[in-house]
């Protein structure tokens, strides 16, 4: 199991093919491709000035959408997972 | 339904075609072409330092004007959206 | 009407053929070329670290000095705007 | 009259001919070349995080040494001046 | 011994041939290639605006994921060591 | 005379023929080439976030190490002044 | 003798021959070369923002490692040293 630290998330990642979440179809953008995928592990949250953590606005089993181009690929048991920072996920899938 | 995090907004885009909102024709301009659209979605705010979120400047139902190559582009059952950040809004058309 | 967002203003372009305001003429520099207009709106002012915000410096009437380069065109009624940043005014002609 | 914005202060150029202040010979620097100059207007000074402005260092009527390739260049009755922010001024001479 | 200062953390390369730790094949990104390895020394944590240390979240003995391309490696007794700064330790592989 | 402002100081530069002060010769290095001289003037040091002056740790007579690349000269009956800020002085020379 | 100012400490540089302290060998790294040396003086630290010194946490005598790159190189009776910011030492060598 991967535990993020900080304001990480890991997400994982929607197939290509299946890019459609609740009838959502991504449009193509070249600057900015944005993704889908659910949250399977959130960090404790960034750490604010006086030390105090951040609660995450993102929970476990949210399906979020993300920017392509973010974060870092791991696999894990031929599953593919993306570990992200929060502030590169754009919203909540409900 | 999309739920914008942070301080991020959803817009529906306006078609180039009706691209005058109240009367505003949009100028062109090289360096940054202004949009409008309709908010359909607004985030909670950003966080301040303090861990207290900073209430938007923008409701939903709100004409608003932003930067043509600011955000990231969605498509829903036929409707551009956009995915943008608070700060990228320039004006509310009233 | 356009109604500003945070530390944005709204100003009138002084036509380039009327560029002397109060006998100002303003030089010709490659770097930056300062132009003059009238503000028509003004937005509430930016948020501080502590949610309160920042009054402006810059009123309604208030003929302004920018840089030419600052800002996003719109056009309304025949009428060049420009959506400037309140720090990209440099100075007010009295 | 030009009124300067926040810490902006407004500089009658010292013409090229006359670029010796107080006996002070200004050396070639490729980087930096610094000139002298009058001040005419001061701004009420930038605003801190409080929101209380800070009081400039410099005054009407100083003579001023700053770097030539800061600030906007504009011209009024035939006489150049120089829109500068505070910051972009090194020295009083005295 | 070494001793890491302030945020950073000394961690024991897992070698490229044993790179499944419980099980986890990173996958190649040509962007940014995550490694594994185990933490053997702690920084007392970076200091925040009051003087205080910020307790590091990551312990002695912890499995990390962390970026490839960041930190500087050096070798003690035949064995690789990257002394990383906490902000690039993605997870802990639990 | 020259008042530099902030926390500004204004160093009469050491000779080249003469670079070796209290013994010490500088190495050439391709990146930094740091040079000698003498503090001349010191500003009232820069404001911090109270509006308080931070007294500066040089004083007037110090012999200061600073990079060459740093600050803008000017020249003064015959002598080379450098005006430097206070970060770009590295050492005392006691 | 020289004193460094705020942040900085002065480095006795570890001859090459003699790179490997404590038994540690550094290796090769095209990116960055760490490299060790014994501190002979040290800054009184950086101001934070209340005007206070944020105690340095090396002290004189302390075997260091720091990035080859970093720092101002001066030369002192035949041996060379190093200005650094305390932020570039990696590790104390104990």
């Amino acid at each position: 199991m991967l535990k993020p630290l900080g304001d990480r998330v890991i997400v994982k990642v929607q197939e290509e093919e299946e890019q459609t979440v609740g009838g959502i179809v991504l449009a193509s953008n070249a600057k900015q491709k944005p993704q889908t995928g659910e949250v399977v592990a959130v960090g404790e949250g960034a750490l604010n000035d006086k030390g105090d953590r951040i609660k995450p606005s993102i929970a476990k089993g949210d399906k979020v959408l993300f920017d392509k181009y973010a974060g870092s690929e791991v696999s894990y048991e031929d599953q593919k997972y993306l570990v992200l920072h929060e502030k590169d996920v754009m919203a909540i899938v409900e």
